[in-house]
C-alpha cells in the first residue's frame, strides 16, 4: 500500500496521541520549523541519537518495542542532565511504507511520548530505497529531544569531586544479557519470566527522567549509561579531572542476570555490556541520604558502587584488593566485544 | 586507520572552526545534552533533515561539498521561518572512519557554520557496518538546526491572503539540472562555466537566511523550496486556505538553465525538479516595494511569479490562458519523475 510521505505523516505521525499540543510548543508539525517557548529562566537541553538497523536494533525487531526504545534512549539523555522533557523531532529513512509496521512503531512512540508529556513536533521522512544509485539502505531513525532545566542547575559530567560517592540507579547488565538472548538465543534453559525480564530491559529501558530531576542541586555529576559503566564512568572522570575506585561486589545485579549468567561473565555484562540507560552519578557524602530518600520515594533503586579518588585512574576493587580488569564499552569503530 | 568514536569526535568535530563558542550556547560537545539560552523574548525554531547516500546525494560525491550541503539545506528551513541560526547538532552513521574523508567533510561543514555563526554543539556518531546482523548500510547524516526569532514574528506557511503577491528568490531549476549533469552526464556540449554553475546550485544552494530575516513583518507566508515549486507552493495554499495563479513566463530562470535545456523541459525542472532551496513567499501588495528594496540591498534576486486567489486550486498561466500542466514534486514513496 504505497502512500506519499505527506499521507504517511498525516495518518501515522500527526495524530493527537503522538503530536499532542503542549504549552511550550507554539508551532508543531506542518511548517518549516517547530517553534518552542522554554519557560522563563530555563535553559534548553538538546540531544540527538541515531538508531540504525543492524547496529542498534535487530532487523526483525518488534516495531512497537522499537518505537518505545527509540524515544526512551533519547529521554535518557535528558534524564542525565536533570531536564524535563518538552518535545522531540524524528527523522526516519524507511525502506518502504508498510502501514502495519508504521502503526505499531508509532504506537510505541506514542506510549512513551504520552507518559512523558513529550510530543512529536516535527521531523523528516525519506525512503531509504535509493533513486540515485545503489541498493536500498537499512531503516535509520534519528530522534532529537528537547528539554528544559532551570538555568545553572543542569547535571553535568564535570562536577565530580574527590570523596564523592559514585552511585547508579537500577541494575546493570540486564539489557546486554537480553540482547544476547534476542540475538543468539543464549541461556535457553532460563525460566521464561527471567528471560522476558532481561529482554524487556533491552527493549524498554527504565526511564530515569524523574530521578534525574530529583537529583538537581544534589548530584555533583551525572550521565546515562549507554556504552557500559567501564567506558561511561571514564567520561565523568575525564571531564571532572578525578579518579575512581569501584567495588565490583557492590554492583547492582538483578535476580534474572544472576540466574542466567556465571559470576565472571556477569561482570563483563554489567561493566561492558552497554544499553543499560541507567543513571550514573556522583554525590557529596552529606547529600547521599537525601538522594536515597528522594529516589526511594520515586521507587527507583539506587546503589553506591564506589568513591571518587584523586588522580585519574579508574580502579576496580574486590574484597579489599584491586582487580586487573580489562574492560571496554561498545566502540563503534573497533567492533570489539566486552572482555573481562 | 581505525580510530575510536571519541578520537574521531575530538580530532574531526570538536575543533574551534566547527564547534566554536557562542553566547547562546552554555554547554556544547562532551556531555549528555547541549544547553542553549535563546535571547529573552525569542522563540526557538528547530528543524531536522536526514540525508541518505543514494537518496539525497551520490555515493561518490565530494565530501567537502556534502558537508556544505548538509548544513545549508537545514539552514534553509530556518531561513524560511525568518529565524537567526544559533547552532546545530549532527548525527552520522558512517560506513568507516576514513580520516581524509572526515577532514574534507568537516571542512565543508565548518565553512558554512562559520559563515552563519552557527556552531556544532553535539551529535551522535555510529558505524553503519552492523555488528548485529546484515550488511553495511549507507552513509546517513541527520542535522538538526536551532535558530531564534522574536516571539510572534516567525514566517509561517499559513498567512497567505487573497491578493498577496507570490514571490521567489533566486532562480529555479538549476539544482535539478545540476543533478542531471552529475548523475547522468546530461548536456555534454554545454560550456564548462554554465555546467559548473548548474552543478554548484546542487552542491551549495544559496543560503537565504538573511533574506528570511529581512522578510519578518512583511511576508504573510513563506517556505523554502526543496521538492519543487509545484509541490511546495501547494503547502502554503493548503495551510492558508487559498488558491494561486502563477504566470509560468515570470518564473526566474538562469542563463545556464536556458542554455542547457529546451523550453518545455525547463518548466519541468523549474516547477518539479526540487533541491532549489530558494524561498517562496507571499506579501501584501502594499509591502511589495519594501520587500524588493530590502532584498536588493542584500543582493538577493526576487521575482513576483503570481498572485494568491480565492478558492483552493493552483493554476498555471501563460499569455493570459490557463495551462494544463501535470506536475509533481519529488515524492519519497512514489518514485515518480517530474512530468510536464
Amino acid at each position: 500500500m504505497a502512500s506519499d510521505e505527506f499521507d504517511i505523516i498525516r495518518r501515522h505521525f500527526n495524530r493527537p496521541e503522538l503530536a499532542f499540543a503542549v504549552p511550550s510548543v507554539s508551532l508543531a508539525i506542518g511548517d518549516d520549523c517547530a517553534l518552542l517557548q522554554p519557560s522563563p529562566g530555563c535553559e534548553l537541553a538538546v540531544s540527538t541519537d541515531m538508531l540504525v538497523e543492524g547496529v542498534h536494533f535487530l532487523p526483525d525487531c518488534d516495531p512497537f518495542q522499537l518505537g518505545q526504545r527509540t524515544l526512551l534512549v533519547n529521554l535518557s539523555d535528558l534524564a542525565a542532565m536533570g531536564a524535563r522533557p518538552l518535545c522531540f523531532t524524528l527523522a526516519l529513512s524507511l525502506p518502504g511504507s508498510d502501514a502495519a509496521w508504521l502503526t505499531r512503531f508509532t504506537a510505541g512512540l506514542a506510549r512513551v511520548a504520552g507518559e512523558h508529556h513529550c510530543p512529536l513536533v516535527g521531523g523528516d521522512l525519506t525512503a531509504s530505497a535509493p533513486p540515485l544509485a545503489g541498493r536500498s539502505g537499512p531503516l535509520c531513525l534519528c530522534v532529537q529531544v528537547h528539554g528544559e532545566v532551570p538555568a545553572g542547575t543542569a547535571l553535568r559530567r564535570s562536577g565530580a569531586r574527590v570523596g564523592d560517592a559514585i552511585c547508579v540507579t537500577g541494575t546493570l547488565g540486564d539489557a546486554a544479557a537480553g540482547l544476547r538472548i534476542l540475538r543468539d538465543g543464549a541461556w535457553p534453559t532460563l525460566p521464561t519470566p527471567l528471560r522476558e525480564s532481561l529482554q524487556q530491559a533491552f527493549h524498554a529501558p527504565q526511564s530515569r527522567v524523574a530521578a534525574g530531576m530529583a537529583l538537581r542541586g544534589l548530584a555533583s555529576a551525572a550521565m546515562d549509561l549507554s556504552d557500559g559503566l567501564a567506558s561511561d564512568l571514564g567520561h565523568i572522570l575525564q571531564a571532572s579531572g578525578v579518579g575512581a575506585r569501584v567495588d565490583v561486589d557492590a554492583l547492582p545485579l538483578s535476580e534474572a542476570l544472576c540466574a542466567a549468567v556465571a559470576p565472571q561473565e556477569r561482570l563483563a555484562l554489567a561493566l561492558g555490556g552497554g544499553d543499560d540507560y541507567e543513571l550514573c552519578f556522583t554525590v557529596a557524602p552529606q547529600h547521599l541520604s537525601v538522594v536515597q530518600e528522594r529516589l526511594a520515594a520515586l521507587g527507583t533503586r539506587v546503589c553506591q558502587i564506589g568513591q571518587i579518588t584523586p588522580g585519574s585512574t579508574l580502579q576496580w576493587w574486590r574484597e579489599g584488593r584491586e582487580l586487573a580488569l580489562k574492560l571496554r564499552g561498545y566502540n563503534h569503530f573497533h567492533r570489539e566485544g566486552e572482555s573481562a
